[in-house]
């Protein structure tokens, strides 16, 4: 039962109460009309402590999709509710007016102690470098959408994997499906850290490899989820001019990937994609963000125990 | 009738009209669901030019509730409204697209200014240190629901009683009932000041005492509305280390009071009541901020004449 | 057929499209009921990269009342979408969410990038000093409904005619009606710009004069659209200090007007009407507020193709 459940660990729902809500937006995508009045008389309240306005549109989009309305705010200054205010009684006010609560801050934590005060589901939609598990649900619905399982599959995750949340969470997430593989394209210094190489990736027996360069081994990719590696992050000059278009998909890379491999990224990109790369039929990206709204659907429609 | 009426001061509505709008919250509060789309099609807005995201948060899911919708903006930044034009144009141009308004406004009068100008009833959302009617109301009602009658109850009101609006505006809202006793609770520097005694306490015969110490009077009240006192209001430091505790809810100071004393606050506390006191059943304040939401839809309800 | 098209310059449609939005607009102001379920389940993105709290309250009011709903951001800072984003990827993501998009930028053409990329019709809600094609569309749809036609008549425009948006796009759009003359009143600092009166005026054989002074050319208009004159445009202080009262409308100067000559003034006014004339029969521009909202009704209706 996910009625009345937070979510604030991308690992708190198990894979079983993770297909119930992609069975749902599944449904939603290819019936939006038919779930367009499920949430009528509800209240999702966006509290952005720090602004996010793709994150936000889509969850807004999504209870408005359902029916239901929405209040917010969605930056620092306009919350004059975080003012010597403690995040227990915030959380215990917005409960008096709202049925659901999508909460970003920059401060780790902060949405799980909303959940342990708050009377109505609370879903962590950013808390600083720590989790976004709406973008893991996202991921791993788009996924099982385009390969219709989550199992037996080779994820290229590329980028910088030291500090990207994203591909952690992703990681983590897909461990726990059958026969997945994964191949980790990094500069040295931005490798995939040691506690998931250990604690992840050897202690449940998944297959991985790391490499420097994609064009090594996009060959061998089902799925290649691109992130952005920010050059103020490679350790010498040097490496970063040897290195850095190994981190950018274009065109004449993608005529090494498989006809049915689909390239992913959580948005926004800054220059880690062509633009030429748009129009190739295995540019997943957009449509993914779409998914994101689905996903959101579903996920909230379940806490709110209306389907 | 209430329809296209504005409220700007807390004692712009006669007793009996206060009861039209009590009774009606009272429907909502028990019968959400038949009054969900009163307001279908109406549209509020909230024009808040210094943010207060609980007022802000009540005003919007109370309109939301009832079926309507909302436009608004949330700070002084945001609202090109403001720039070089007059309040009395502003509110004519929003009075096209809204059908009623809640201001927000540093300027005391602000609002008041913005109801002679208006085709839409005005509703001050509070203006300055001057008023906050729609407190006032919630307040009212809070007590109402709870004792069943604003007559014949003896009222502690604790904190910063020199400058707190809301205790001001209590004071003068409930000095229209019958056989109201008022004790002020507050550090010398603090007390309620000359003209509220004479002009409302003296004037209308309220009975009323004046104490430096919650614990001495905490077992004659049957409501206590917790205030905040600021440290830099005191005059000297001994003063304040003598005397803050008393300022400070407790379980302890709870085991003195009545077994049906309701504790209330307007929101937000900083520690002038504990947390431990949270989960007293006579700890109302979240309670009393869900009534607020109540108030504010009958409010609605009566001023845009659907119900 | 305006269905999926982007309105970016207010010369994108031609006048028989004008005249279905105008159409369409007319019967929405006189039977709104009729028309306020029509965009349900449709959701408009307010991009505002400059605030614009009238605009954006007249685009939200108008699809609110047209039975839709709103996301969106009112300023640059909530904005994370443009951190680092091209326009195109934020269009394109925004359209995974909304189904139109009103922007406001303060560069020009981004508006027009923007539809280039989108998969839903863009509104150009004002970009910088360059277009502000609704306003143009309120401009006629008003002077159509005092005048029940577009033709045969005689427009003063007054103010600062140089720099103002507004105007230059109005002379533009009444350009291609019958028989229109001009009546420009401006200091000579502040004439029409040359390619207006080359391109637009002469190329048209459009009749036009200009005047100095609002009082030597009163008596002959059948509208005045007032604009301000900002005093740090004037070259010097005697001109400015000679001419400044020409250019404000007061109740005398209305004594010379005709009966029936109405006022327009795409507002916020400061100083250039004063208070008196608000209540002169003739004094429309509150209405025309109004009517820029049924304008915005009518086009995205016509755009969501739902009309």
């Amino acid at each position: 039962m996910l009625k009345g459940r937070s979510l604030i660990d991308p690992m708190d729902f198990s894979t079983e109460e993770l297909d119930e809500i992609f069975d749902l937006a599944h449904l939603i995508k290819n019936n939006p009309e038919e779930y367009s009045q499920i949430c009528k008389g509800r209240i999702l309240a966006t509290l952005f402590y720090e602004p996010s306005t793709r994150t936000r549109f889509s969850f807004e989009a999504a209870m408005l999709r359902l029916g239901g309305n929405v209040i917010g705010f969605s930056e620092p200054n306009s919350s004059s509710v975080s003012k010597g205010e403690s995040i227990s009684d915030t959380i215990r006010v917005v409960s008096c007016y709202a049925d659901v609560v999508a909460m970003r801050h920059p401060k780790e934590g902060a949405p799980k102690i909303a959940a342990m005060y708050s009377d109505i589901p609370v879903i962590n939609a950013g808390d600083g470098g720590h989790q976004h598990p709406t973008q893991t649900l996202t991921d791993l619905f788009t996924i099982k959408l385009v390969r219709k399982s989550l199992s037996n599959i080779t994820i290229g995750v590329c980028g910088d994997l030291k500090f990207g949340r994203t591909v952690h969470s992703l990681i983590k997430a897909m461990s726990r499906y059958e026969n997945v593989k994964f191949v980790m394209i990094s500069p040295k210094e931005l490798k995939v850290p040691e506690y998931i190489i250990n604690e992840v990736l050897e202690k449940n027996n998944i297959q991985y490899e790391e490499a420097e360069k994609l064009e090594d081994v996009m060959e061998k990719l089902d799925i290649l989820y691109m992130t952005r590696v920010q050059k103020e992050r490679f350790f010498n000059e040097e490496d970063y001019i040897r290195l850095k278009d190994s981190y950018i998909l274009d065109a004449e890379k993608m005529k090494l990937a498989k006809k049915d491999m689909f390239v992913l990224h959580p948005l926004p990109r800054v220059n880690e994609i062509a633009y030429e790369v748009d129009d190739d039929p295995r540019a997943y990206y957009f449509k993914q963000a779409k998914n994101g709204m689905y996903v959101r659907m579903a996920l909230m429609a379940k806490q709110l125990g209306v389907r």
